[in-house]
């Protein structure tokens, strides 16, 4: 791998606020950062292999979006509006059971595309024949934490555990390590307490964390209170669960006591605004997270219910929704959504080495034209960041010190033939070709 | 002006949701469309002076932005996150206070740069030495209708009327036919009952429309009650201000039956769901607006409170948060706010002959690139403009018969140029030169 120099672009670390570098400058050595920050920071007998010219771009770290099931990209704009019992049983399940092994390439190399091309350089993904995910994540150059989902009901159960199973022993650590597994149970309402048990001691086992869907819904807080009579939150602790690295995705209806034992016990949260907000599923309280400590990163959930998967779109509507939810302009600024959709999120996937631009993290970062009418003038490149940008800003794109899209162009996937399969894989679902 | 003939693009002529035609074809003579629809829907006899390949695009009409302060543009990131009246008092105001005659016409000119670059063809603004915005809007090839914001307290006061006055006499009507003039009395709280008496008497006189803030925050509310008694739609009722056209920013805080008084009086109301999610203005009941049949546009606000003008953005951000307020996603589908931001706004300004593409109708209309990955498959073409779509999306645009920007180079100004001034006149605003 080759050594790069990145030179005059205005440097974000994310460490803290004052982490602004204007023409500063990124040293990479294989797919590590060496240096990065002002100008002069690189030592002076770095050779780079090669020099990435930047002036007038913005450096950060990559996007981490915590929350997706990639493959649902094929899905996008089946089915919109409409009450969400009926959109699962009538539209996206019946659709799903339709799903063979070569859509799942060919629907995540998709969602790889339209995540590299937005500026993600890793993703949280839970859903089915994982190893062609896997493969896809692979080849698009992407670093991922990958989980097969497990409803624990039904004669699925049994074939979840031994997927996941095997899927954790194949390609836990593969891809040059940018492939990380966990194992994915479903949600407290898909899974009985005996299952999740199950799942908790294998995760143990196998040294991984786990991905689950918490409190999504008002529905699922009746139906976890009338089964077990208590909230998700505190039978999934009583189970044991927590004991684990947890990525809990939404997170919407929580008590303040919730809150605080979330934030005791480390549970990292994935918190999906724009999923929540279109399927009506509530408003997470996010201000009460983040002031508890609760770990919080951003995810847009599938690209069934978003419909896209930006996560500059994401931070927007994060902010703006806490504002508006809890009448007060003043919460989570523009630092704090960029963030959580950074260095924030990667501490919640436990990729300690992940989303901050300082020596020794894995070189994940992107470069953004800021040369645009919608980011003029130039008073603050935070509030630019989350509040004007858009996904078409992304110039470049470094994964694991590999450059993977530069000027737009992605390097490591045919965008054309990618389209052109998933719009075939797409349409034969659904039954139009 | 050019005849013009559009081919091969999916046409929306947003009459109903089947108004969709794959590969279909759309004429332009001189300003006016001649026909729209269906392959073979132009007469045979059309000559055209140039004809525009549009394969793999979507044509629909341009965007209508129905409120906005467009020379705020140059205040963008400037603050933010902040409590509203410190916000306004210690950073807002101070600036204003400060801006000269060009900054106008730069701060316009930038608005009007990133309005064209993201499919707006329309927009309605308030504020002040509004000849340095018209003529930024009549070189940009922009429609627009424009209002001189009248406060009706203190010295200015009586300029504010000398000034709409003159601006209406001389701007109504001009650039052929592209600028409308309207008199702009700020708010219900920024102008007495005799101030706003005078206003309407001058509209009626010059035939014109009103464009007033109306109910944004609580705030407001609770002032108008305490000086008047009653709400602020029931105080601007009383006064008589709704016998004639009037476009009524924002109306956030509004009960049932103030909802029946807008509608019976024909009011045109701009909401502004990401400046009000912004401030924390509140959530405006648009979904109940609609069912009682109120005219509802769409409005960014100004990039001071979004902090861009992306249409595009603020039709999701319609939807998104009304089904979330309303826990129903099935509340403000696709298609409705898609006409939001076209023919509805169009009303909303009083514009007959903008926002669908049929014979007869001004030829304001945009073509928007498919061939994205996050626009694939094409399940469905109204939730992937709204859900999905990006400003960069947009390809073409054609205002009045005229191709404003092609291939997103922008025809009418000088792209550099505008951001450069506009950097300009910012900073020495901000005292950063």
């Amino acid at each position: 791998m080759a050594n790069l120099l990145i030179r005059g672009a205005t440097v974000l670390t994310m460490e803290d606020q004052e982490g602004i570098y204007p023409e500063g400058e990124i040293a990479v050595a294989g797919d590590t950062i060496v240096a990065a920050g002002e100008q002069g920071c690189v030592p002076e007998n770095f050779q780079a292999d090669r020099v990435i010219d930047a002036w007038g771009m913005v450096a950060l770290p990559g996007f981490v979006n915590c929350h997706t099931h990639a493959a649902m990209t094929l899905l996008r704009g089946y089915a919109d509006d409409m009450p969400l019992m009926k959109w699962l049983t009538e539209k996206i399940w019946p659709l799903e059971e339709k799903l063979q092994r070569e859509d799942f390439y060919w629907g995540t190399s998709l969602c790889c595309l339209e995540m590299i091309k937005s500026g993600t350089t890793t993703f949280a993904d839970m859903y089915f024949e994982m190893d062609q995910v896997a493969l896809a994540v692979e080849e698009s150059g992407m670093r991922a934490c990958l989980s097969r989902g497990m409803i624990g009901l039904g004669p699925g159960a049994r074939i979840a555990v031994e997927d996941s199973v095997n899927f954790v022993r194949e390609w836990n650590g593969r891809a040059s390590g940018r492939i990380k597994t966990m194992f994915g149970p479903h949600a407290p309402y898909t899974c009985p307490p005996e299952y999740l048990e199950e799942v908790i001691g294998l995760a143990r086992q196998y040294g991984v964390g786990l991905h689950i869907h918490v409190a999504e819904t008002r529905d699922e807080i009746r139906q976890i209170k009338e089964s077990y009579g208590t909230t998700p939150v505190r039978h999934l602790d009583n189970i044991g669960l927590f004991e684990l690295p947890v990525l809990a995705a939404h997170c919407v209806h929580l008590d303040q006591e919730e809150i605080e034992i979330m934030a005791a016990k480390k549970v990292g949260v994935a918190h999906c605004p724009e999923s929540n907000m279109k399927l009506a599923s509530g408003i997470a309280p996010v201000n009460r997270m983040l002031a508890a400590g609760v770990k919080v990163g951003l995810g847009t959930d599938g690209a069934a219910s978003n419909n896209n998967l930006d996560m500059l779109e994401e931070m927007r509507s994060a902010s703006l929704l806490q504002k508006v939810a809890n009448e007060d302009p003043v919460v989570l600024p523009s630092f704090e959504s960029l963030k959580m959709a950074t260095r924030a999120g990667a501490e919640v996937l436990g990729l300690p080495d992940v989303g901050l631009l300082k020596p020794g993290m894995k070189a994940d970062l992107i470069l953004v034209g800021f040369n645009r009418p919608h980011l003029c003038p130039r008073h603050d490149i935070f509030a630019h960041m989350v509040y004007a940008a858009h996904s078409a800003d992304v110039d470049t794109v470094i994964i694991n010190g590999k450059v993977v899209m530069e000027g737009r162009r992605i390097l490591t996937m045919d965008e054309e033939e990618v389209m052109r399969k998933a719009q075939e894989h797409a349409f034969r679902l659904v039954g139009k070709i």
